[in-house]
């Protein structure tokens, strides 16, 4: 039987076949992208193509604000991290609404790229809620994919045996950093603004908070990362993340029960300690067979793929033991420094963080809402005058932490102090958290919120500043 | 006010709020994680550090298994993307089952992973729907980008001027590669079988496809991508993969409306001619500017993201006009291979590659289930019956394509051949749509399923085979 026979054959027997073809795909739009969803079900089947497509267009727009304002911050001598996220707040849910993200409310059906997708890509209106919601979880995790990374390379360029040099040092400047400015802030803000107990030590915790992946970034970009300065900050900045969880989780206990609830306090204590000093001497123990198996394996990306698993598995576990998945990689990081791979696997890694991290700051950014810091909006007025003491509270609570630095002659204190001023995605963690309890006031959110995009935009070009770098190292940032 | 006496005035506060308090989580799992989610709504917030979690365990488990079972082949003499595949199998849903993929139908609580989370991660049973569902979304998506960096990869290695000078071989391999299974197939369902029309056409239509990544896998993992017989291979599965699309387009509508809808097909025939031309002339004219660019960035990562702006952009565009992101990012890949940043492109994407690349084949078994393929399930009987017959007509309809290649004196046809014969992840495509119209026989299903796999798995050792390596491909290849 030929071709033309097959098709011309083909009428009789379709006709007994039609009824049970309802529920088939009118236009079939990406049906041959369908790959491998052999058992077809309903919307979810059509709906993947869709979400890849917007996953792949969300990206686009992801690197093309991450290069066009990263590129512009590195003309007018800012750090292009800087770049990225302001690149984020231009496409995100402040301004241009490009992105979709179903969990900070912006409505689905006003993002551009679901928007696009209705006129380009056959998106159906009664899947927008799903595709939505599906595109907005991959970006996120790929976002927090991109964090994991960049704490995996810190910690692959950061020098353990340095770091627990300063450890001291940098214990005195975590410390500082946490107590100062919740003290300060907690009381200023019942003192001076009668905020009630409660909320202010909420305001207070915010205040603690260090964004270690910002302050890293910008480390790195100005190749401080491994001067005595810089693994100060870092260590500061990796204990001031767990002693941020600590502190959230005694606010938490506070708001929720009236009591701190003292032994998860020693849990979050004990299991932090144990977490990060426990892979660090397994990791050394375990380095040289690791090493050992590495040189065995004979398929490509040997050395990558058994790093990632190390990586993503400390991740993992940072993650469920309540710390943090980045605290995680960062140990990760940390032990494979010490082995002898760490050149090679430092090469290997870049391109990988050259291609998701911009999309962790650029989503920092464009999930932040930053209309709170509109003056002419009546509505903010109040929180705003609240955020200017938060704010002030927020740079001078952490700028004294270098003043506590002890035994360091000739030490940039002011450094180490600017360094640990960002608040970035912790802080609005925080913010988050005291969102949820429903008992923050809304102008004290909005100061929050405030201090947190403040001190997150403000520390970067401070930061490249009090390093003052040298011709030399201009030149090569900028390469 | 000291910090001690802040924790004691707390007490009157905290009663007065705790009404509204009702919403807070009860032991705050991964509240710290919850970046940047400020405005947060109930379960959404809880579990998007739990899809995290679940995210990295799952990379975790596909990492080890494309190792595990990779090496383990390339010990053997098998390339190492059989190990993949074949790795994917054994953690996927027709074995130990660790893998949530909510598009295939295993029940979700069944799966290692959500059962793991639920014991680590405080995963709660109310959200495991949910939850499975989002990483299952975002490890697909994944494995789609592995893919799309695949192919990117590949077209970055291909040669265009080769590929246009082989052109014509490539254009008859893949014409003869689809018609002769095809006819073959559908005409013997009919005769031999006693399979009605429709069903049967689906069938043959199956037959046509080509996996044009692993066939390119295998291909580079014997670094014979760019001999001829690999320039001539790779340009017939492209060509392939657009007959396939066509195929699968007029099958469709004559299932659906008994008639072939030649609008749709001469629409798909335009689109993908001027696609795959208009990007390599667009491209071509336009990769000195793309050069000139990239120079002028100062941020890192300039050549990378440039590149993958493009690359994920015309995947979007193959993936909207109805063909696939894949052929977008080949193209690219052969735009950008014809610019003087080639090499250097080249050595930044191999590491990503590495990274992302497995997660495509360890999904693609994963999601296969081989359960069709046991002979002691009577059940399986008809259908393993019918798919000797397909698997005999699916290798010998696509080893003859090699005959077909003129003016090629000394070519190793056997070699271009056996290189179309794995349908792989394409072949799984008409398989899930042809059950998706309801009017495939189960043992004819069945059989499509078997034929794919047996195909898509013989085909690694095969082509290893017949291109014969020399001792020195061997000992690079496993370095």
């Amino acid at each position: 039987m030929s071709f033309a026979e097959c098709m011309v054959n083909v009428s009789p027997g379709i006709n007994d076949v039609l009824p049970t073809l309802f529920n088939f795909p009118d236009s079939f739009p990406f049906l041959v992208a369908q790959v491998a969803e052999a058992s077809v079900e309903g919307s979810e089947a059509q709906t993947g193509p869709t979400i890849l497509a917007g996953v792949l267009l969300s990206l686009v727009i992801i690197y093309l604000a991450s290069k066009v304002v990263g590129e512009i911050c590195a003309r007018i001598n800012l750090p292009p991290v800087l770049g990225e996220l302001v690149g984020g707040v231009v496409i995100g849910v402040s301004a241009l609404n490009l992105l979709v993200f179903s969990d900070v409310g912006n409505p689905d059906a006003q993002a551009f790229v679901i928007r696009f997708l209705q006129s380009t890509a056959g998106l159906e209106p009664s899947n927008v809620a799903a595709v939505s919601e599906s595109i907005s979880e991959v970006v996120s995790v790929l976002s927090e994919i991109g964090v994991i990374i960049l704490l995996f390379e810190i910690g692959l360029e950061s020098d353990l045996k340095e770091l627990i040099r300063v450890g001291p040092q940098a214990a005195v400047v975590a410390v500082v950093g946490v107590a100062v400015p919740f003290v300060a802030g907690t009381a200023g803000l019942i003192a001076i603004f009668n905020v009630e107990t409660v909320p202010a030590i909420f305001a207070g915790a915010a205040l603690t908070a260090t964004s270690i992946g910002i302050t890293a970034k910008v480390l790195a970009e100005i190749q401080q990362l491994s001067s005595r300065e810089g693994q100060i900050i870092i260590g500061a900045a990796v204990l001031d993340d767990i002693l941020g969880i600590i502190v959230l989780a005694v606010v938490a206990s506070l708001a929720k029960t009236g009591e701190i609830q003292v032994g998860n306090v020693i849990y979050l204590i004990v299991s932090a300690a144990v977490f990060l000093i426990g892979s660090i001497l397994l990791g050394r123990f375990l380095g040289p067979y690791f090493v050992m198996l590495v040189d065995r394996l004979q398929t490509r990306g040997q050395l990558l793929i058994s790093s990632l698993i190390f990586a993503f598995l400390l991740a993992y576990i940072g993650a469920v033991i309540q710390l943090e998945a980045i605290l995680g990689a960062f140990a990760a990081g940390l032990v494979l420094a010490e082995t002898e791979k760490r050149k090679e696997l430092e090469e290997q890694v870049l391109p990988i963080a050259d291609m998701l991290v911009p999309i962790f700051f650029v989503v920092v950014g464009a999930k932040t809402d930053v209309s709170v810091l509109n003056p002419f909006d009546p509505g903010n007025r109040e929180g705003l005058i609240m955020a200017s003491f938060l704010v002030i509270v927020a740079i001078i609570g952490k700028t004294v932490t270098g003043l506590a630095v002890f035994g360091q002659p000739g030490i940039n204190r002011l450094a180490i102090g600017i360094g640990m001023i960002p608040r970035g995605e912790v802080g609005l963690v925080f913010a988050g958290v005291g969102a949820a309890t429903g008992i923050l006031p809304k102008s004290l959110n909005a100061a929050i919120i405030v201090m947190v995009i403040l001190t997150t935009f403000v520390a970067p070009p401070l930061l490249r500043l009090v390093f003052q770098p040298t011709p030399e190292t201009v030149e090569s940032t900028q390469g």
